[in-house]
């Protein structure tokens, strides 16, 4: 296998690991299910639909009733015992609403014997809201403290405090059954009251911080909303538990995995990569030029979710830049491969989930007439790799737990 | 020990390994000298003085004749059986010339049983010259040629033609003696002929080529350039070995040594470390996030030459930078130190030699009103660091192998 082969099934097993179906699959034989009581699923999110259908799948008859809320187009079939719909995101809408109604609808009149299974995937914040006031205020409110410079925490502080299901609230109506959150995780860090805004997460934020903010940035708002500000969210909940069942921490883990299974040394180096995505492909590219007559093969893995500071007018996506600015280092390089990938399967507003580059990517832009520089000058990462043959294109994955980048060096005959 | 303290420890031991007098006694263990014949010493660069000092004490009256020529003020005493001639840097002057002139005295006539030690440090370009013309033509076709856009292996391949010493013509002039070259490297990657435009290393760009530069850019020069231009350089050379001494990868080598000493499972992560400064940082933050928790003490560690885009007016340098950088990431942790230092014990326009960050900095910036965006982003992180404590002041170290930067953790009891 060459080095690239190598590469391509590493990318194709690690988000295999972290699809829904097999994140569930894997969470249900670690919680246990009460055998008798009524077992309610409600699925939230991009990956609402895959998540439900895994549990039903291993669930089968013992759910008494489903609900999946996720994004538009994001429903393909009927899904038995479940009820589907599909709402607005990255903006809740009317759908949003109706979906956190007949949520609370199922949980509504549960006995301690009774279990809800609450499945969580990215986007579950815009899919699950049902707020104290109408959704345009919300909207608006949200739009205001933007505008206002309001930092995302001062933001969440003020929306969990204006829904019914987030900030714990969810968990609480689901009282006196259990809830068992399982988290498909898009966040870095997975803070659970971040991650769909924690319906069932206690909040440690209060009603007069709320409170305080729409002071501050002097919002003004409804009656109704204010009432619903000052109105305590849970700061502590004994009937749930959170299990954060697929993450970048998974994905790395199962990319170190796959990479000893091929003979390489894997090392992870971080699973909270946040830096500029051209410099993190500078920093790869370094470790290479250390290492490229290494002895043994390694891997060195990152995950996370680096920036683009946008200057140019080009196309591309964070995974492309970090791998094309790593190329500038690996030129002539023989036994040397990079990539870069984004679980999603998408990069940037792109057909593509990132890039893989080794020693003859500089070689094959120079034929195109074009440089590593001003690619990334003009932000303009997309085609260059995409003349040079260096695109990873895998589709939607149908799961997001955030960026894969694998840097891969093996003596040259082994 | 603290942590702090540890820290300390490895960037006292690490420097003190590279400096000039431990680099020269090092070699010259490893390096047979012939006992007889005559024995010539002569040491160009900054650290000229410390390099023949060494020399002197390790081989006494063997030595029948020396030549120091170094940086102004730099030749601090009268070093028996030495000539010592300080000129200018970075742009060779009129003692520059004189100094190899001196060189070039004391070589000639030598017999093959003679030997030449030819000891090279930072600057020797500059220190070092004997243009085939004016030192005035020289230095204004370099001029011309920075102007025109011609990129720093176009300026060497015409300047190595225009010297009488580069381009491997000294160790032409030191035949039929054998010459050997010891090293104090500070150019990245140790390319021997680039380091001081390396006088005894033979020079694979030809007459042609520098002529063909010459016409590129449509540089007006004298008839004399023009001949000299054309004169070619030599391609081989069997009289000459070289040996780097010192360097960034002895420096690295150091740090895991005494790290390992103190306890910590020390990784190199690379030896060639060029990307912008803050983001190198946030690399080794990211790091630190997810091995904060590490169960066992591990030091990770970075050699090269980050840069620097100023867009600010502050104050700082590129150690300061990243060290500034990290120190985001650190913020609240217990057990984790980073520190990045120059190895000449100077960094950018300050008196530090870089910063060392922990995770009260972040804090401690704050009590003084300050953050570390808005530090970076005005270039200013030398009175960030110096208000916080965290900056690095050792003087000049008299060496100079660029960068080591380090990050240190260990679990909160052991």
């Amino acid at each position: 296998m060459t080095i690239r082969e190598d590469a391509a099934q590493i990318i194709r097993e690690s988000i295999k690991e972290v699809l829904p179906g097999k994140s569930v699959e894997r969470a249900l034989a670690q919680i246990p299910i009460p055998e008798t009581g009524r077992l309610i699923v409600i699925s939230v999110g991009k990956a609402g639909f895959s998540m439900a259908r895994a549990a039903a799948q291993i669930l089968g008859d013992r759910i008494d009733e489903g609900l999946v809320v996720t994004k538009y187009e994001h429903a393909s079939k009927k899904l038995n015992r479940f009820t589907c719909i599909e709402a607005g995101h990255p903006l809740p809408d009317e759908n949003s609403v109706k979906g956190a109604e007949a949520a609370m609808q199922l949980v509504e009149n549960l006995t301690p014997d009774d279990f809800v299974l609450f499945m969580v995937s990215g986007g579950a914040s815009a899919l699950f809201e049902k707020p104290a006031i109408s959704i345009e205020e919300m909207n608006s409110i949200t739009n205001l403290l933007l505008r206002s410079g309001a930092d995302i925490q001062e933001m969440n502080t003020v929306r969990k405090h204006l829904s019914k299901v987030k900030g714990g609230r969810f968990a609480k109506l689901c009282e006196p059954a259990r809830v068992e959150t399982v988290i498909l995780s898009d966040v870095l860090g997975n803070n659970p009251s971040v991650i769909g805004s924690g319906p069932t997460y206690p909040d440690f934020t209060s009603g007069e911080e709320a409170f305080a903010i729409i002071e501050k940035y002097r919002i003004r708002v409804s009656a109704d909303a204010l009432k619903a500000l000052t109105d305590e969210t849970p700061k502590q909940l004994t009937n749930s538990r959170i299990h954060i069942i697929g993450d970048l921490s998974y994905l790395c883990e199962a990319a170190k995995k796959e990479a000893e299974k091929l003979g390489y040394h894997p090392l992870i180096l971080t699973k909270d990569l946040t830096c500029e995505a051209k410099e993190a492909g500078a920093f790869f590219g370094a470790i290479a030029k250390t290492y490229q007559h290494s002895e043994r093969p390694v891997a060195l893995i990152a995950g996370g979710e680096t920036i683009v500071h946008v200057n140019g007018n080009g196309t591309g996506g964070r995974n492309q830049e970090m791998a094309l600015s790593c190329s500038a280092y690996l030129d002539g390089m023989k036994n040397v491969c990079f990539f870069s990938v984004g679980s999603d399967g998408t990069d940037g507003p792109t057909d593509a989930a990132g890039g893989i580059v080794d020693g003859n990517t500089v070689s094959r832009l120079r034929q195109n007439g074009r440089t590593v520089y001003q690619s990334l000058l003009n932000n303009d990462s997309y085609p260059a790799l995409k003349e040079a043959n260096n695109l990873i294109i895998t589709g939607p994955t149908g799961t997001n737990v955030n960026d894969l980048s694998v840097l891969l060096i093996r003596p040259e005959v082994r």
